[in-house]
């Protein structure tokens, strides 16, 4: 390790992360099939095929424009198992909170949960509550954890094993939302228009997407962004990524804000968006397919599958040239989600 | 609720956490079929049950005498699953670290969770990792979650529902350890002898139990001690609780310290103790069969289960008096997993 002491940069979800995941947790963890640097563990089951999964969520504040960290919790773990082409079974909730923490707020949290459970069709059934004193924690930090049932026909997009160079890339909409949403409730920037958090249940428009046919892999792009999903895709594999710019859909509003702020948007944090590895065949019946959708109406083709340049990404600007994409280094946005 | 804010007193295993799970927890999410006053949900499967669990670990200090917080989290999942009679499939584990940590803090805790999972034979599949600014946190925070198939004839011992007047109480060992452990880890307390820990894994245990038969109910007593699985045992139902003091076993250590502090051993947390509730003819099997296991070495029936007094815990002195034990209002002792 680079680091003798843990930086913010080590869970943005960039290289620091990375580094402190393999040389950390799998180092005596062992590596698990398709956990840790997948969004869910698969687990052997006599019946079938469980996943399994779990995300800590400490994003600040705790409401921002389209969401709450309730929302968050339980739309981030639905899609953990939704991209691994499960049906969620049940999820758990552990609180983390702070002394003092205003039981109003709390409570306005948990509706949140259960209103987002609701609409997902799953259920809370187990769950934890610990309280820290003033000072030891930042009013509230949530634990979910999912379970569910891998569907058939499903199994290997977990894995990605099936991904392979002339298959296509889609996204199902705009970009670095959520980064940016938060980042304004932050810093309460005075700008003209409130870019909303695109957080959402993705577990219906997956299911879609597989029973349309092709799919090679999905993954929610959350922290680390779009970039951070297509590194580690192609990262030690026998292929690289073609990525269109003028293909990628950002918001006005994101686009702007990035600009102000120096942010790249493809690193900028989404909590509502899939990426889509589909045989070249089936994408566009998916594409068209998807954009009937209300949570994929911006759906795009972005980019494509390559042999010509291993484990890089290259992204082909509108401009006509070319440059490499790569995880960021360090963080870019702390406690995002 | 009595409070408009969050009291540590709420995370303290006794009436306040109760009043927080159903007043705003349960409201909201629904009341699963033995979930979150379960230690694991059961989940109806359609190849037989699962059981799901989630626990967040924030003891401080991070090391004790006995433990560290990492084998905490891993025993303390493995266990609640044991209890319901479930053979763990797989754990995961989120972490949430304060900046700054030193690295080898956290390797240290990360090597502990491998060694106590092997131990187990069980892994760790699925992980997270949040880092949030230096003064946002307690250095670290984990929450580990589990999943675990139910024993065939171990399905009606999540929701006690066969428990009966006539049943006898068991546990396996003495009571009190791990809270005086952390409790002098904290305090720094200069006294002459230093109570270890009892965090252990106890699904060999578990097992061994089921397999003697005629076992009722199990739990292990962690947070708000043995009287806090007890209390809640008996809650609603149409029966009580026959203590009797001089059968249940407390090391000479922990007696001491409570006596000097001014603590109930009956409240003070384990994580090493099993309660189970067994049929009358097989409890003497039972307790002859654990005793050779090392970590039943101390076990001894500690009670019954009675009809003469509904939903109470009597505690029958050693004295020849007898008091009503109840959950402690507020906190006892806070940070103590």
């Amino acid at each position: 390790m680079k680091h003798t002491h843990i930086l913010l940069g080590h869970g943005s979800g960039g290289r620091l992360s990375h580094e402190l995941i393999t040389k950390v947790f799998l180092k005596h963890f062992g590596k698990p099939a398709g956990g840790f640097l997948s969004d869910a563990a698969v687990l052997n089951e006599n019946h079938g095929q469980l996943a399994f999964t779990t995300d800590g969520f400490v994003v600040d504040p705790l409401f921002f424009p389209g969401g709450d960290i309730g929302k968050l919790a339980v739309a981030g773990t639905v899609n953990d198992l939704a991209v691994c082409g499960a049906e969620p079974l049940a999820l758990s909730a552990a609180f983390i909170i702070e002394e003092g923490l205003p039981l109003e707020v709390l409570e306005k949290v948990v509706l949140s949960m259960a209103n987002e459970a609701a609409k997902a069709g799953v259920r809370i059934v187990a769950g934890d509550t610990k309280v820290v004193e003033r000072g030891k924690a930042d009013k509230l930090f949530i634990t979910t954890s999912g379970v569910g049932r891998i569907m058939s026909g499903a199994e290997n997009i977990a894995s990605a094993q099936d991904v392979q160079p002339g298959d296509l890339i889609l996204i199902n909409g705009s970009i670095g939302d959520h980064g940016m949403a938060v980042m304004t409730a932050r810093s309460q920037l005075n700008i003209g228009s409130v870019v909303q958090s695109d957080c959402a249940c993705l577990h219906e428009l997956c299911r879609e997407a597989i029973g349309s046919g092709g799919i090679h892999f999905m993954r929610d792009a959350t922290r680390g962004g779009l970039a951070a999903v297509l590194a580690e895709l192609c990262e030690n594999r026998p292929f690289g990524i073609d990525l269109y710019e003028e293909k990628i859909p950002v918001s006005e509003g994101v686009r702007g804000m990035c600009e102000l702020l120096g942010f790249d948007p493809l690193h900028v944090a989404n909590e509502g968006k899939v990426v889509i590895v589909v045989a070249p065949e089936k994408a566009q019946a998916l594409l068209e397919n998807l954009q009937f959708h209300p949570l994929a109406s911006g759906a795009s083709i972005i980019g494509k599958i390559t042999e010509d340049h291993d484990g890089k990404i290259w992204l082909h600007t509108q401009v006509g040239g070319k440059r490499l994409v790569d995880l960021p280094a360090g963080e870019q946005l702390p406690r995002i989600c």
